[in-house]
């Protein structure tokens, strides 16, 4: 079956209601909901939709709070410890976030790191918002348990996401956003299920040794990208997300992946430089275009190369001619859960057969 | 002919003297011998005293300024633009380094970006120090062009390294230090030299065709490590290290190594954050050795795998005890500087056979 396209309001009001519908505040729903709806738009389906049930089954469960109280364990200068008392990611994110800009403005860079947090979605939702400021934005975070360091047996370390945005003097900014694994858990899963081969370099089994068997790998661990320059990287991404509060690194962590009632206690870790504070935004948003239309150009002749966000960029746009781009899974669970609401199910909103797009890039 | 190994401190010596013949004051020239021995000892030989025949003909030729103005272009709170009028990058980053420790301390998290600039060195100098005054430091900068993006076909990047270093509880900081294209540029050009093939992924041709054939990649471009997520990251840097200041992106500069008396007008980036400003460095401090004790035992049985920073940290200690390791080729080059020079030559030192350590990791 075909990836299917749907018009973005009633996904966005079907999230957002499903949410609410567990006590998250309207408001907090709808942030959410926006999140989810934009990764799909973007063709990061593994941050989109996909994860709505889970977030409701968490939010029930416990795992997640619907009704959090987030609390400044400390601010000083131009930085801030939040916990955020098990908040969705996102109600967390939105709060260092607008905290991250004041400061910045003020000091020229600032930084929040998070604890007692959940998944905050896609990185680039956050640091886009950044950008839009004129602020660089840099955000990375713990996760469950899933990646082996270069030359490890088992699963230490998380997926350790890394988001890089610098603003543009035009349509959008300059965003990088990886997970830091070579491959995304998912679709490990779903290779075991379908008892396909990983690509080389994806994963270890639990004796450490590198194998392509996606069942061997769910019992041993994924790899990290590039290598031991990407394993370093990892590592201190770990540090970075966990090590500045009381968030636990992903070892200790119990994903609601596994126990929707788990408390996470994932770590944030936001930053936020202010291109007006150094010489000026205007001056380094000129660069910053130059830079990436040389990227762009810089392929042999009659070849285009992306700037890091390009495909995601494309796929928005496509999205917001054709509609958003759904997985016939995505749609199934989306169906299941607005039956058991009484909502309007996907299914049964005027979808149109394909995305032209292939989901390019992004996190996992 | 075997690596030798030497004392320390004659090399240290000849490191000043050299640089101060050009005019650099003492203080700095001892500062920058400093630097490029401590790279040595850590088996990082490209970053090393390899650099000291080229840093003394640019320093003569104009490229490096010996006597160079500093100025602080703009302090804004706790960020700062600072102009190195083409100093050694050393004595730039030691003056970097100074400012933002007082703005972390003081602010909690701080940010110098160094416009005019040379090369610094190995990077873990400068975040290393700042881990030992409990900072987490992160230092990366623009370098000659070097590196195509994922995709592209010409040298539009630098090898735009990244060093991230978090103090531990114990003797050192767990440090990651890394240059972003796969292989280094000086091991491609001893390739060419020596008629070797180059490893799979490390380089494209003139066309943006993946080669393993020296030549060709010289006159086409390396790649980043790690794909397209790798790719990401490099562009990433690259803005980060010259879009906030009027610094060159690495496609206009030119590279000292290729005309001594070329202005490279280096950007660098240097972050500080202070672990006092969140939940505490001794909290920090624990959690990071922790991180690091699991890396290093995450092995299969019998196995020990290296946390970032291991293999120099080894290399080291290694060197307290036997001496400095030095390659023939550099031995060589460090024999005619100091003929010429009129000073005690390294082979005229007593040193001894064989650096047992394999050079480790390393920036590149």
């Amino acid at each position: 079956m075909e990836t299917r396209t749907f018009p973005a309001r009633p996904l966005r009001d079907l999230a957002t209601t499903s949410l609410a519908s567990t006590g998250v505040p309207e408001p907090d729903a709808r942030l959410t909901a926006d999140s989810l709806v934009q990764a799909d738009q973007r063709g990061i389906g593994s941050h989109g939709l996909l994860r709505l049930p889970l977030y409701v089954s968490a939010l029930r469960a416990g795992g997640i709070n619907p009704r959090p109280t987030l609390t400044w364990v400390r601010r000083h200068g131009a930085v801030a410890v939040l916990d955020a008392d098990a908040a969705l990611g996102q109600i967390a994110l939105d709060r260092a976030l607008e905290h991250v800009v004041a400061q910045a403005r003020h000091h020229g860079v600032a930084a929040v790191a998070v604890q007692n947090s959940t998944h905050y979605g896609a990185g680039a939702y956050w640091t886009d918002r950044l950008a839009d400021h004129g602020l660089i934005g840099i955000v990375t975070s713990t996760t469950g348990p899933a990646v082996a360091p270069h030359g490890g047996a088992t699963p230490l370390l998380g997926t350790n996401p890394l988001t890089i945005a610098v603003p543009t003097a035009d349509d959008a900014p300059l965003t990088a956003d990886m997970a830091t694994s070579a491959g995304a858990y998912g679709k490990v899963v779903a290779a075991a299920n379908e008892g396909r081969p990983l690509p080389e370099g994806w994963a270890v089994d639990a004796r450490g040794r590198p194998t392509t068997d996606a069942e061997e790998a769910l019992s041993g661990a994924l790899l990290p990208f590039g290598g031991a320059k990407g394993s370093g990287l990892s590592v201190l991404l770990e540090a970075l997300a966990a090590s500045l509060t009381t968030a636990a690194f992903a070892h200790r962590t119990e994903d609601i992946w596994a126990d929707r009632g788990a408390r996470m206690n994932t770590g944030h870790l936001l930053l936020a430089l202010d291109t007006d504070a150094f010489t000026g935004r205007a001056h380094t948003e000129r660069k910053v275009s130059d830079l990436r239309d040389r990227v762009r150009a810089c392929g042999a002749t009659g070849t285009h190369v992306h700037a890091p966000g390009d495909p995601e960029r494309r796929a928005a746009a496509t999205a917001a001619r054709e509609g958003v781009p759904l997985s016939p899974a995505t749609v199934d669970l989306l169906d299941a859960l607005a039956t058991e609401l009484g909502l309007t199910a996907p299914s049964d909103l005027p979808w149109t057969d394909g995305g032209t797009d292939t989901p390019g890039g992004g996190a996992t």
